[in-house]
């Protein structure tokens, strides 16, 4: 393969940072891992030079594409936000390429997740299509027209934070009643709390789990007893479920999409969360029965995703 | 002009069937209207082809654009679903071509309103672009990368079907709590009557308007009244305005548009409900003070949109 149809895909995320060298066909050939040094943006910087550089000897003028949590520009050049580090207005893309020497393009970490599915995984040969991913929150991508749709701004796929109950649970982006907060892991590490907190009779398992610290539970926890059958978990990532098929329902009736995959954390571990939802979704979806449903279609890439999405974004012309 | 760069714009509406000529800068030339021949789908495409067979004259190659309430397919071909016609699963596009011997395009009158506003009105020189048509429902289009986005199977920006509260109000579309039943004509109708019909001291100019019966309230009414300073319906109004910001800022947190052009016969009618719609948006969008606000407008073609957008989008080569 000639070394200039490679990219790199770099993702940082909360307590990792990955790499990878990524061919068109979105097969990740080389593959590195640093831990994220802590949230100091200059040192975060540093690895991800340094990973490129090691990666890179092997494909000096291959792109680089580097996802994030957090929001982008809509051109890639500057991160304007981002939760876990610190970054504000960064013009993290001219400050790579000057350390580099090559093109660097950002991308939000879900978009970049969401296009991998859309290019290689669950949503091959779909040009409108939605990519959730899945986790402590609810991120999301969006595909239309085979385009990323990043928005005027860069923040476009902000699933996670379309008010689904006004005046309900607070949500850390300062709002209350946000969907992130009903359908996702932080929602099920809140709800499990409750309940092993309550002395419920039907929350031993929880109880046992955590020694009878109430606190201790978190959505993981709770996912994991719900496929091992315990019957209280298996409630809540039930009502998370009927949750998650309410926002599918609203995306779907905005979007109309052919397809909606479903990633992250929490949604490779939770099938049970993915089938609720989607019997949920075609409870839900306004005007059933004179069109057509979207397919709701579990991630296919995994962890790599990212990094993937990354890459491949990296390779496209600049808008 | 050369006459084959004109379009022939029909939008078929409930009451009434308004055609016009349209240059390529979104100027109608000429203008016919009927009244819309009841339910019966023949006596209306029979009216379709009258019209533009009156226009057509001075144009004998121009496309014809069809806007109509309901869900077309994403290639404009087909009507899926009309709520006030007959129409379903009706090749409408080549009945209408074999009968006119033009080229015709369908779209959702929603969507040519919004392109409409896009290529010549309030959203000129916007690529990112939502257009709300507020009336007794709510209508949207979506614009993303300077093309109109129909979705997957043509029925995108159903707006006013999001649920933004689970268990709420009774909506036409079969479920419960969409926006529209919060944020539309229909809304602040459904609200005034109870109000009129409540005996309540502050509902006397609705009264006096109904000559005391309550339910003879409508949305146009409520609109009018607040308008004119009456406190009670401004109250209602500003009500309507607040779940208008809150779904805005859904639609925000989704696609990050650069503007949000807000028409329909009650965007137009009700400035206060714009105004207040605005400042809750500002109240209501996640990641305020991060990201830009986008803008908010009132449309600026008025009741041309439809005919305007329909003729336009059938000038564009075929997706």
């Amino acid at each position: 393969m000639p070394a200039e149809e490679l990219a790199i895909g770099v993702d940082i995320g909360g307590t990792k940072i990955a790499a990878g060298l990524v061919t068109p066909e979105g097969k990740v050939l080389g593959r590195l891992r640093r831990s994220t040094p802590g949230h100091d943006a200059r040192a975060v910087e540093a690895t991800v030079v340094e990973l490129v550089t090691l990666l890179g000897a092997r494909a000096p003028r291959a792109a680089v594409g580097v996802g994030a949590a957090g929001w982008m520009d809509s051109t890639g050049s500057t991160v304007l936000f981002s939760p876990h580090l610190a970054w504000r207005n960064e013009p993290l893309r001219a400050r790579l390429e000057d350390a580099l020497g090559r093109s660097v393009m950002l991308s939000n970490d879900a978009d970049a997740a969401g296009w991998a599915e859309h290019r290689f995984g669950a949503a091959r040969g779909e040009n409108e299509m939605l990519c959730l991913t899945l986790g402590t929150g609810i991120g999301g991508a969006i595909v239309l027209g085979g385009k990323l749709q990043r928005g005027r701004f860069g923040v476009a796929g902000e699933f996670g934070h379309q008010t689904l109950v006004p005046g309900g649970h607070r949500c850390a982006c300062g709002n209350r009643g946000c969907w992130e907060q009903y359908a996702s892991g932080n929602a099920l590490g809140r709800e499990g709390r409750a309940l092993a907190g309550s002395n419920s009779p039907v929350a031993h398992a929880l109880r046992a789990e955590t020694n009878g610290d109430a606190s201790a539970v978190t959505g993981e926890m709770v996912t994991r007893l719900a496929e091992a059958g315990d019957p209280a978990c298996s409630d809540l990532v039930a009502e998370a479920g009927e949750w998650l098929g309410l926002g599918l329902a609203n995306l779907a009736a905005v979007l109309d999409p052919g397809i909606m995959v479903i990633g992250g954390g929490l949604g490779s571990a939770s099938p049970t969360l993915i089938e609720v939802g989607e019997a949920a979704y075609k409870k839900a979806l306004s005007g059933r029965g004179y069109r057509p449903f979207a397919k709701i279609a579990r991630a296919e890439l995994g962890p790599d995703a990212g990094l993937v999405g990354a890459a491949d974004l990296a390779r496209l012309p600049r808008g």
